[in-house]
């Protein structure tokens, strides 16, 4: 490769013309190594988030020319999956990748940066961040935890579970046992539905021998992943319960204080630039995934019914206002969500018209 | 600040507990600098379009540690709005921010990149770059000009434009003349429109004196700033013509290949963060526009009827065939294009339901 500093002269001189120039540089760079471990909450190489964890330590290691290393450790090899928000805070590893949807217990804010059911898509969570006040009060949700929270990555709009019987109404809800967690679960509580969790790896055996219903986990892509296909008859769509599944990298404030300026804004950048890197991804691979669930697996797709996703809302709107109610930092945050959501409403109508 | 470098201990030791150390580490930086002149196709801090350029250069240079310094020289300064493409290619300068949608006339594939009628809207652009070959052929474009291209910025969805008569039918439309360069022009002009192309600096005066009839230029934000909305009663969406305004970073091959790895990997990914950054500023800012223009302004604000769009839409198609029958690459780079924005529409379908 040709390497030269490029110097700049005055008017319209061509670059080309440049004299090759080895002369020592001015810049006095920083050039401390920092050897960092990364926490995940994913199995090895999981499809999608897990591949996107890899990806962005591997990228911030070219970013800074190796001067950050970071060691990747799956769910389980140094903290759980959900116990990786307090390894963080204490120091234990310097970052972790994970999602803000696993924190309601102890930063129930988080809940609206996870996803919240029938709220923003991946689109307009990035200008309420970015250009409103989402991401300042994000880093202020996580600040009692010294932890500094960007975001990293989003799988886009969720699908809304597979049943083995039609919804045509309410009453075909009512009594089936769903795995379907967080706010999405609660919701289908107050609608009939006995909500139960249950992980990943446990999803196709509970459908398959009765232990449940029905059941949600991500999209296309990953459900396939999982055989969902062969146990359920009906695909449901649309995810109401996660309209953008949002992904963090939650980083250590020491570590991060102790990097340069140059280094900081690296992690900065990277995690915005995988942040829309992997939605295109996920959209791809779940457009792939959904048509050969259709055309291989013959899997029937069916939209809800309207009144079924209206009363669910109405639901939604009950238990974020009892969540409110609960958490005056939830309350701050949720008002200034609602009102960007509510003010840019007339705009999305035209731009998806 | 607390600068320390962390060196990695095996098992769960806090990283708190490390010790400062600031011995002379092993990676050797490559520490040159790099003084690069960026042209733009913008006037100086042109809202949304010259502000990014601004904002991409700034965090190029912070990423770097000052490694890489870019002097902005917006439309006229080094070189005129729609000759940055040569002024990169002859190593005037190292790079420029431009659109793509510029350069039918040396190459003609960068239609489809900057953004067709009735063609991908930004995120599923992005599925086709990123994940599929559409960054790959954007390369391959203008790789004759000894030029690499970056994504590095959309302005989202524009608006139809403005009229000072209704529009019901086709029949409404023929005969005016209206300001509308590019695909979008020659579709008009196949529906009895005379399209002309006037710089933003002509537009208002134009349709104020009667020389056009109509005009469109970007969305609300933009087009308030010029002042349409006191010479134009109707404001019509969708943007058919530019579903996705897309901006790119067009860097001299020569310049690129000079930098260092970690340079290069640097420039790619600020331009892909800054891709969507944009796209949120756009959406958030057009909302703020829309609602002025709504309830300050009171403009009429409607959507072309079904039958016009789907007439022109039968144009557009019929452009494209001809562009795809001259230009081999075109036909090439086209047909991975209108195949992946088939393939995906079902699930288009779902999410956007």
């Amino acid at each position: 490769m040709d390497r030269r500093s490029f110097i700049y002269y005055g008017g319209l001189s061509s670059i080309a013309g440049c004299s090759r120039n080895e002369q020592s540089s001015n810049t006095s760079l920083d050039n401390r190594t920092y050897n960092w471990r990364m926490a995940t909450s994913w199995p090895p190489n999981f499809p999608g988030h897990g591949v996107s964890a890899n990806r962005l330590a591997n990228n911030i290691e070219e970013l800074t020319g190796g001067r950050i290393k970071i060691e990747i450790f799956s769910a389980g090899e140094l903290v759980p999956a959900f116990e990786v928000l307090d390894a963080v805070s204490r120091d234990t590893v310097h970052l972790a990748h994970s999602a803000p949807v696993y924190w309601r217990g102890k930063i129930p804010a988080s809940l609206i940066y996870g996803g919240i059911p029938f709220g923003m898509t991946s689109d307009i969570f990035n200008s309420w961040l970015f250009h409103s006040d989402g991401l300042e009060l994000w880093r202020k949700a996580y600040s009692s935890m010294d932890i500094i929270p960007f975001p990293a990555g989003n799988t886009g709009q969720q699908m809304g579970g597979w049943f083995n019987r039609e919804i045509n109404s309410l009453e075909d809800l009512s009594g089936l046992k769903m795995r379907i967690p967080g706010l999405g679960g609660e919701v289908m509580q107050k609608a009939g539905i006995l909500p139960v969790n249950l992980p990943a790896s446990e999803i196709f055996t509970a459908l398959q021998t009765g232990a449940i219903d029905a059941t949600e986990w991500v999209g296309p892509y990953n459900d396939m992943a999982l055989g969902l296909q062969q146990v359920a008859r009906y695909y449901y769509y649309p995810g109401w319960q996660e309209p953008s599944g949002q992904l963090e990298l939650i980083v250590s404030r020491n570590a991060f204080n102790s990097l340069p300026p140059d280094l900081q804004k690296i992690i900065e950048i990277a995690c915005f630039s995988e942040n829309s890197y992997l939605l295109a991804e996920f959209n791809m691979r779940n457009q792939q995934a959904l048509n050969t669930l259709k055309t291989e697996h013959k899997v029937d797709i069916r939209r809800f019914p309207n009144d079924v996703l209206e009363e669910l809302k109405k639901h939604t709107n009950e238990i974020l206002d009892e969540l409110s109610n609960n958490d005056p930092l939830f309350k701050e945050i949720y008002e200034s969500y609602n009102k960007f959501l509510g003010d840019i409403s007339p705009w999305l109508e035209i731009i998806k018209s």
